[in-house]
């Protein structure tokens, strides 16, 4: 398949999807689904750990396998498409992206905190420098204001990010707040926009499409949504959908359809649905890492965990600030106290 | 809780959710949703075997339990949500219907294929002189063009039903299309619209949001996902993203989250996702009783069993006309000979 695509998707199986197996990739299954991959005429793929480069370790959950070993598998079977890598300032470092690009990447994706894109700098223009096609991945992109939204793009932009996308990664937008996102970063901004969603709010594919319609031309998709927490856009349903709406994004549908379900299906231990946990995440807009802090301090001050984990989100809280967790739930059992007398 | 409710909605998967379970519900299996749902403060909720009262047999699968048993069982343990059923005219009768009534059933869902509004005729009056709320059901909303659709809603109007419902029954409508048939039905219908959406292209709730917006009241929903192909508008997502919107829907989102996640959940065999199947039928837009038929002569004729039913698709091939499959699948086995000449 050849001809013009009006979108560019990045599957994001081999590294999103990570999250939902824990991070257990063999070898065998990434160079499988790369492969297929492919044939199918993706353009883009992504393969690291699902924390980025570096990502594998106590904290964020050891890889079975080695990702260069898995960035290296994926690379020896495209012939076409091209392989990312996500780096996490913080996580990773530039050696690792230079390890990366040595071994065949082609695009490097910097990620960071949707208010910290200064952090970014050095490692977008290390990308550059090593002729990598990069992209500023505005993550938790829920929970700042459009304006700043913009401000930390336009940074991304400055330093020569050739794409910057929004990153609902608790899959907590609504479809009209990713049109205002999309739209203000189009009117503001003058490389390609992109869009990765999640669909613990079972949106991922209507914020998709509002995100395509408001002009995204980058868009990240997981093949059997195999992502983290209620997993991404569905790969494989959104070249249908798109291909009912006449956008063309040169990938193989029936190609991505038995991928789906001949490859990827039987690598899961569980098919990805919308559970009690990954909404509850989307709802309340906070990060995952925070829901096992959340039970823990709900049980002891004996409340509901779903009460602290909105009020985090209310006050924007980021990683790092867990200790706050056990202050909003004494504050939510002293309010319920209160009410009871 | 109390106070307004923007939207009504009508939990069906206890109806729906039937096919997803081979029609296995047991009676303590319903009492226990029933009553969750109930406590939740959900208005409605959709009790029958999968196809509608009279659903169970041979052909459309047999019932574990008997319908009127589950009725029951529902009715039982409801203190202020209603019970509803559905009946397919052909499959059930208004006898079953006056014993559904009988046993306390205060909802009656005539469905019809979106052609046919004309064979509803006497299950509304009947429904209607029994005193029950009634609803007209037009399944496969995709098949005919918005005239179609006023002109068929407006006759089920005329005999009587309070509620009219856009079903998309395979899962096949685009959000624009959605959003043009519930504005055109607004335009020209004096009774309440409703939506009943799958997610095969997952896109039940896009589609359920535009349905929202140009002025449906009711809505469908499953818990955890539990309705035939790639199952319905998941509820407890509904109620959530509704509640961030500012719709009202007057249901408790921690007890449909409990419900989904402690009730529903162990019920299922295997949880809801997109398949390969669920995904061409909503592709397709063809009935899922087409997929078996369509595979068998792919095999017979060395073709893709997909092009087969995309071509049924785009005929608008209904049910009882499964032997033009065989036609469609020499046609296009001979253009492929043709092709490779």
């Amino acid at each position: 398949m050849t001809g013009q695509r009006d979108i560019l998707i990045t599957e994001v199986a081999l590294r999103d999807g990570s999250h939902a197996i824990a991070h257990q990739y063999t070898v065998e299954q990434v160079t499988n689904v790369a492969r297929a991959l492919d044939e199918a005429n993706v353009p883009y793929m992504e393969v690291a750990h699902g924390d980025g480069l570096s990502g594998s370790s106590l904290q964020y959950g050891l890889s079975r396998t080695d990702e260069m070993k898995l960035i290296e598998a994926a690379v020896s079977v495209c012939k076409h498409s091209k392989v990312a890598v996500l780096l996490l300032p913080g996580i990773g470092t530039v050696n690792e992206l230079k390890e990366a690009h040595r071994i065949g990447a082609k695009m490097a994706r910097i990620a960071t905190h949707i208010t910290e894109a200064d952090i970014s700098k050095q490692h977008i223009e290390m990308a550059k420098n090593l002729g990598m096609e990069t992209v500023g991945f505005l993550m938790m992109s829920h929970m700042a204001p459009t304006e700043k939204l913009v401000e930390q793009a336009k940074l991304m932009e400055s330093y020569g990010a050739d794409v910057v996308y929004v990153v609902d990664s608790a899959g907590a937008l609504l479809p009209h707040e990713v049109r205002e996102r999309i739209r203000a970063l189009r009117d503001h901004l003058s490389i390609d926009i992109g869009f990765h969603g999640h669909n613990n709010l079972s949106l991922a594919m209507a914020n998709t499409l509002a995100a395509i319609e408001e002009g995204a031309k980058r868009i990240d998709g997981s093949v059997r949504c195999l992502g983290a927490g209620a997993g991404n856009t569905q790969t494989e349903v959104l070249v249908a959908v798109c291909d009912r709406l006449g956008i063309q994004t040169g990938v193989d549908i029936y190609k991505m359809m038995d991928l789906a379900e001949h490859i990827v299906a039987p690598i899961l231990n569980s098919p990805q649905e919308i559970t009690k946990d990954s909404l509850v995440l989307g709802y309340a807009g906070v990060y995952s890492s925070f829901l096992l802090h959340a039970q823990r301090a709900a049980k002891k001050f004996g409340i509901d965990s779903r009460d602290i984990l909105v009020e985090l989100g209310k006050r924007k809280v980021v990683g790092g600030q867990e200790d706050m967790i056990i202050d909003v739930a004494a504050e939510i059992a002293g309010q319920k106290a209160g009410a009871a007398v």
